[in-house]
């Protein structure tokens, strides 16, 4: 992992009258017409520019958490916007508020017990203990299991394919191959690596640390958000949505009713 | 009006080893356990603590503010508080994004025909000129009608009537009254000031500026919202706001549904 | 304690023509003109009205915790406000997201040791035996301590003098006063219980759950960051704090300044 | 333009049981390890996926706006992040809520100038008449002007090579450089194009309208902090941001200093 934190300048960027540096490189000979988004953002949180095979796996991660429906971050960002359109950058913070612990918990939870395996010198061993001691404790497994999507869940198998062609595939992805298997064994059944738990050991490969998983959670969720409001600009929800909710929430008491 | 913005220091507080210093008054001996909340806020925001009169038309304007059901904003934070308990703040902050211009325009606007016509040299012609002007170009009224409360919004006259019981209705009320009289005459019907148009004229009478009261809006939602927050804690209804939403917005096309 | 949380409505709110009625009060005979704001916003929180005594102690923490000079939170406020001056909750929503773990988990950590003391049977032993607990694992003691008031925090001594005067200081101020007793003996030496300790017992003994205490803090740093924002739209900051700070964290190394 | 606002569907998202479905594709087969995130975000915002062509230049707006140093947009995120380590999304909101009027304003002011360009007869003419009404009035002229960068924005020159490199110059480049031309004939000496001015043209040819330019403004800051939160965990500059804020901004007054 070449990846050095320690490395990084306190002021990410710098600048001249004629161009501007970010970090060590020219923005306008060195990275603007030259990456794409993904490697720019990358290169800005990680100090280095991915490999193309890794930013390919990242594309994969990032396409895979952008947009879930109308979950309480797009009805955040809607009921938002509606109320003040004027500033759209509330309505996305509003819905970026939601990305806690209900939401990308598991993904570090996952990258938590990679992390585990990966520093154990017997890693089979350290799996099937971790599958052990969560089974015991009847322990919910981050990054495993998915009311729906059974036996596996769909995007899973996609990222690690995707890994796998593009030669990115590693210790991490190996880590939670491990611990699953350990998992199918201790509880005797087959519980699908979610999606989470996928992009956990995916990202992982890419250099990404488990600390700072969350930041990429939250760019693409950016950007579905922005999607949700542009659709609220032309097909406004946030009456009906008001309406529903108005609804489904009885109200128990008081002279107000009577 | 003693306000004198001009007057105010550049750090609002400053401190010893003995006690802390907010203005020109000492937080121990001055402050805690002499000023109640109201009084406090109004003493951070605009430098000078108001009179008891004063701090009960505040109390009434914030009391009428702070609560309104199931809107945007407390559904807002409910939906956020829900998929982040360990950030409190995220959810309060969450909701209070809505406090825009749906929601305490209308205050703001009122608060600016009020400063009209206290400019005016002839208040009541500016009054009629100001109806006629909307009328003519079919424009909103801010701080007039309700789509509800009918002739007349009960907040309103309970809100004039605490100010004049207070001894605190002067030119802001006034000049709100002469507008609603300007109004019925031009539009030939009785429109009701709504509790926004009160507010407005009720907290320019104690010396609140139009450019901060929308300050004393989000104080007040603040509150409300923390209410909510913690009917969430034991009643949750985000799943419910969540499954009404979803839906009441339906899917129109795309090959997930055939 | 009268306070129960099961007996909430779902909707805290409804209405009718008339009228609007907040959990089972009319809006405009039984609330406005007759609670000021601290009591309004307590029985919106916790569902009933407090009596005066306590009403006047929950003032004290309110006017406590409002303001604590250029922190994060004003920083992070007021250099929203300057950036987006058409959405001051954008400003305020900003400040609000300071009041993490770093400023309000030590009164939730006070909160949290002063009922598990209420729940022993023995408190006086159970407070030795947390005292003992923290100095064998080097744990820091939420709650108290404070870098620069000593011997005694003021604001600690003020709080309780306020609540002994109302008569509301009971079971919590006396069991923190007895884990501060144990803390003292343990340690060896006089160490202060701080304004957050202080506050947690005070809210405590007000009936104030330790689980929405945090509300309470984000609701009276509101009107703290609405003081900042009325300074900053007189006496702008944002400029001298961006350059200030840009001094403040050198840049290291890069093309960009050779 | 193929984009048609009104054939979005009101779900962007459906899903079945083997697959999820983002407007008519699926998230499975057609999107992860298909697209790469600037297509994916594009094709989720305005509803078609973008061409190769108009993806590089998307990227180059996005990789031109992600960093620009320690802005009140940063300060706000690492203030918040140092606060309240346990919220990331929090510390990200937090800058958000910067990228309003003051650093987008000019991007959305420079494509409505581009806008009324385009749908005028004679568009020389236009931006003529445009350039003489703001030297009349003596009004800023969004999108062009730069304090430091003279002759010329460097981005604005690379950001057009790119856009011509593609093939994807079109009628709003144009448009800004007809009014370029207006505007150094009308004030008699150069005025660059800066760089909101070259992203809002280059975004235009693009496809994408000005009611949701703001929002890829929001979506590469979002990168840029995430970086900067990076860095804050492990070089954290909170600290030193607030005692350097707090130096700069004198204290006036008040028994505290005496």
């Amino acid at each position: 992992m070449s990846f050095l934190p320690e490395s990084q300048t306190t002021h990410i960027s710098t600048h001249t009258n004629e161009d501007i540096f970010i970090r060590d490189k020219s923005l306008c000979h060195d990275l603007i017409g030259k990456l794409n988004f993904t490697e720019m953002l990358f290169f800005q949180i990680l100090g280095r520019v991915p490999s193309k095979a890794e930013a390919a796996v990242v594309d994969a991660c990032l396409v895979t958490l952008m947009e879930h429906g109308l979950t309480p971050s797009a009805l955040a960002s809607r009921l938002v916007y509606s109320s003040a359109t004027e500033a759209m950058q509330g309505a996305v913070a509003a819905g970026l508020l939601s990305v806690g612990s209900l939401f990308v918990g598991t993904m570090e939870g996952a990258a938590a017990l990679i992390e585990q395996i990966l520093a154990a010198e017997n890693r089979q061993a350290e799996a099937l203990k971790i599958a052990e001691a969560h089974k015991a404790a009847r322990l919910p497994l981050p990054g495993f299991g998915h009311h729906m999507h059974k036996p596996d869940d769909p995007r899973s198998i996609r990222l690690f394919e995707v890994a796998a062609e593009q030669g990115v595939a590693g210790a991490h992805i190996d880590a939670i191959q491990k611990l699953s298997a350990a998992i199918d064994q201790t509880y005797g059944k087959h519980i699908t690596i979610n999606a989470t738990g996928a992009i956990a050991a995916a990202l992982g490969d890419c250099g990404v640390p488990a600390e700072i998983m969350r930041g990429f959670a939250i760019i693409t969720r950016a950007a579905g958000l922005v999607g949700h409001i542009h659709e609220e600009q032309h097909k406004p929800a946030m009456r009906a949505i008001w309406e529903a909710a108005d609804g489904a929430v009885p109200y128990e008491s008081g002279p107000g009713k009577d």
